[in-house]
C-alpha cells in the first residue's frame, strides 16, 4: 500500500508478520510538505517496543512494518513555513510524528496523551498510509515533531534519548523527583533504568537503584553512579529500606510485585510505572492509603519536553550506554535483546549500513 | 487489664472475641489529665471498620474492644491547660486519641499519616492500656484529637462526619476534586459513599454514583443529589462515560474490576481508593500510562482538616443519613450491616439508652 502512494524512494528493514523477522524493504515517503522536514536517517536506537511490535504482542500492529523511533540524522530537505531547522541542521523524531493539535492535551504541550496521536511507526498517518519508523534511509515529519539536535550531543550514543530518555525525563520532573534531597528509586536496569538513574542523578537526586539480579549491585553503583542498589528479592534489604524514598520510577515490563515498591515509598510517596507487563498486576489498597501514597503511568512526554530533555542531556553529560550495530544485525540483536543481553541500548549505524539500492 | 488501671468507671458494649459478638461491659478511663477532655457520650456512629475490627478481619484486633470512632457528646471535665472547649461545650473524638506529634507528617497536620498514630479503640495507648472507643457512656482524649462540635450541627445524625465524611472530604480537598468544573465519580453507595456525593455537590463538582446495584440510580440523583449515575456492570455505560472524569473516589471495600474505573478518567484524572478489599486488586499499566493517570489512596484525615470538616458540614448543611438505633440492638444492626441493609448510616442513641450501672 504505502509503496506506491508516495514519491520519494526509501529503503529500510521491515517485519511483514508476527514471527517479527525483519528483512530489507522498499517502500516511500511522502514529498516534503511546507512544513515538513525530510532528513537523512543517520542513527536509530532500538527499543524493547520494537520488539513488542514486530511480533504483535499488545495485538495493534500493522505490517508491512519499519520499526524505530528513537531517530537521528541531517535535514535534506526543509518545507516553506518551516522555522526550526535549516537543511543541513542535525534532527531527531521520537515516538510521535502527529497529534490532533487542538485538544486540551495538545494544547498543554502534552502531545503523549493527545488521543489522536499518531505514532512514528505502525500507525495510520493523516494521509490514510502506514507510518514507517527509522529503521530506514530517509525519514520526514512535520516540524512540530522533530527536534533540534543540539550540535554536542553525539547522534549515534544520544538516539535513544529519544525514547528511553524522555520516557524516565519526564516523571523524574512531573512527580517532583528531579530536585537535591530527594530519594528516588529506579526499578529495573534496562535501557530505560539506566537512563533513569542517569537523569535522576544529574538532577542531584539521591538515587538506588532496584533489581532482582544481585549481580547489577556493582554496575549500579560503580559504573552508573547510583547511591545506593537494593535487592527487590531481598525480604531484610527490603526490610531496612521501607519508607525512605520519594519516588519510584518502574520501568520493569515484566510481572512483579508491586506491594513490596510501595513500601518503600515514604508518606505521600509516588511510584510511576512506565512499563507494560502483559498480564495484570497486583496490589492492596492499604499499602497506598496508609501514607496517602500514589501510583501513576508515565508515556514519554510531549514534544516541547522533549526537546528540552534533549537540550538537558547536552548540557549536563547525560548519555546513554549503547552498542552500536550494523543494520544486518538487527535480528541479531533482537534475540539479544530478549534476554536482556545488551548494556544498555543497541543503536543502529543506519547512515554507514544501510544500502540505499 | 484496662478494668483495673484507670479511675474513672465506665460502661460500654464490647466484643470480647473474632466472634464480634458486642455485650455489656465494665471498664474504666483515666483521670482527665490536664491536656484532657473528659466528655458524657451521647451519639457513636457505627462504621465498617467496627464490624471489621470485631471479628478480627484485619488481623490486629485486641480484646476486649469496646468499638466506635465516631463519637459526639458534652463535655464534662476539662485539664488545667485546655484550650479548645469548657465544660458543657459539644465536643467529638473521630478515629485518633494520638499520635507522636513531631514527625514530619504530625508537623504538616497529618496525625493520620503518623507512623505512631493512636487509634481510638483496639490500639495500645501511652500508657500501655488498651483503648477504648465510643460504644460507652463516657470518653476522655487529649485535646488536640478532640474536635469541637458547631452549635447548629446535629449531634446524632452528624456523627457519622467523624470518620465517612473526612474520608471522603480529605481525598475531595487533596486532589483537588473540591470545585466547580470538576466531574467527580463516587463508587459504592454506602457509608462512606453517600456522604462522599453530599461533599463533592456542596464544593459545586458534577457527581456521578458508580453502581453495581441499578437500583440505587433513583437514590442517587433524586435523593441524594446526584447529576448522575453509572450501572458499572453495563459495558455500554461505562463505554459511553469513557475518559469524562477528573476524578473518584472509590469506596467500595469488596473485591472489584479496577481498570474500567480507571477507563472514565480524562488523562491526568485520579482515582482514589478509600476502601480495604480483603483480596488484592488487579491493574494493567498501560491505562495508567494512556493518560498520565493515578491510583491512590487516602486515610481519613488530620486534625485540623476534621475540625475544618466539621464546621464546612455545618456551613453547608452537609448531613448523613442516618438510622439511629439503641444500644441494645448493636449485634442486629452490625447483621443488617453486613447485608448493606442500612441507608446509610447507623448512629447508636448511647445518650437515652446505654445504661450507667
Amino acid at each position: 500500500m504505502a509503496k506506491t502512494e508516495h514519491p520519494v524512494k526509501a529503503v529500510g528493514w521491515a517485519a511483514r508478520d508476527p514471527s517479527g523477522v525483519l528483512s530489507p524493504f522498499k517502500f516511500s515517503r511522502r514529498a516534503t510538505g511546507e512544513h515538513d522536514i525530510q532528513f537523512k536517517v543517520l542513527y536509530c536506537g532500538i527499543c524493547h517496543s520494537d520488539l513488542h511490535f514486530c511480533k504483535n504482542e499488545w495485538g495493534f500492529s500493522q505490517y508491512p512494518m519499519v520499526p524505530g523511533h528513537e531517530i537521528v540524522g541531517v535535514a535534506t530537505e526543509v518545507g516553506s513555513k518551516v522555522e526550526k531547522v535549516k537543511v543541513g541542521d542535525k534532527v531527531g523524531v521520537g515516538c510521535l510524528v502527529g497529534s490532533c493539535r487542538g485538544c486540551d492535551m495538545c494544547s498543554q504541550d502534552l502531545e503523549n496523551y493527545c488521543p489522536k496521536q499518531i505514532l512514528t511507526y505502525s500507525a495510520i498517518d493523516t494521509d490514510g498510509t502506514l507510518t514507517q519508523g527509522g529503521y530506514s534511509n530517509i525519514m520526514v515529519a512535520d516540524e512540530h515533531f522533530v527536534v533540534r539536535w543540539p550540535e554536542n550531543l553525539p547522534m549515534d550514543i544520544g538516539a535513544p534519548l529519544l525514547c528511553a530518555g524522555i520516557t524516565t525525563y519526564s516523571p523524574l520532573r512531573y512527580f517532583g523527583l528531579d530536585k537535591p534531597g530527594v530519594h528516588v528509586g529506579i526499578v529495573g536496569l534496562g535501557g530505560l533504568g539506566h537512563v533513569g538513574v542517569k537523569f535522576a542523578k544529574a538532577f542531584g537526586a539521591k538515587v538506588t537503584v532496584i533489581s532482582t539480579s544481585e549481580g547489577k549491585r556493582q554496575e549500579a553503583i560503580g559504573k552508573l553512579g547510583a547511591d545506593g542498589f537494593l535487592n527487590s528479592r531481598d525480604p531484610e534489604q527490603l526490610q531496612a529500606a521501607a519508607a525512605t524514598m520519594d519516588g519510584i520510577i518502574d520501568t520493569v515490563s515484566a510481572v512483579h510485585p508491586i506491594v513490596p515498591l510501595i513500601n518503600l515509598l515514604k508518606p505521600h510517596g509516588k511510584i510511576v510505572m512506565v512499563g507494560v507487563p502483559e498480564k495484570p498486576l497486583e496490589f492492596g489498597t492499604f499499602p497506598l492509603i496508609a501514607g496517602r501514597k500514589t501510583m501513576s503511568g508515565s508515556a514519554i512526554g510531549g514534544l516541547k519536553e522533549t526537546q528540552e530533555m534533549i537540550d538537558f542531556a547536552a548540557k549536563h553529560n547525560v548519555l546513554p550506554d549503547v552498542e552500536i550495530v550494523p543494520v544486518d544485525y538487527v535480528n541479531t540483536a533482537m534475540e539479544r535483546l530478549l534476554k536482556a543481553d545488551v548494556k544498555y541500548r543497541f543503536v543502529i549505524d543506519i547512515g554507514n549500513t544501510l544500502k540505499s539500492d
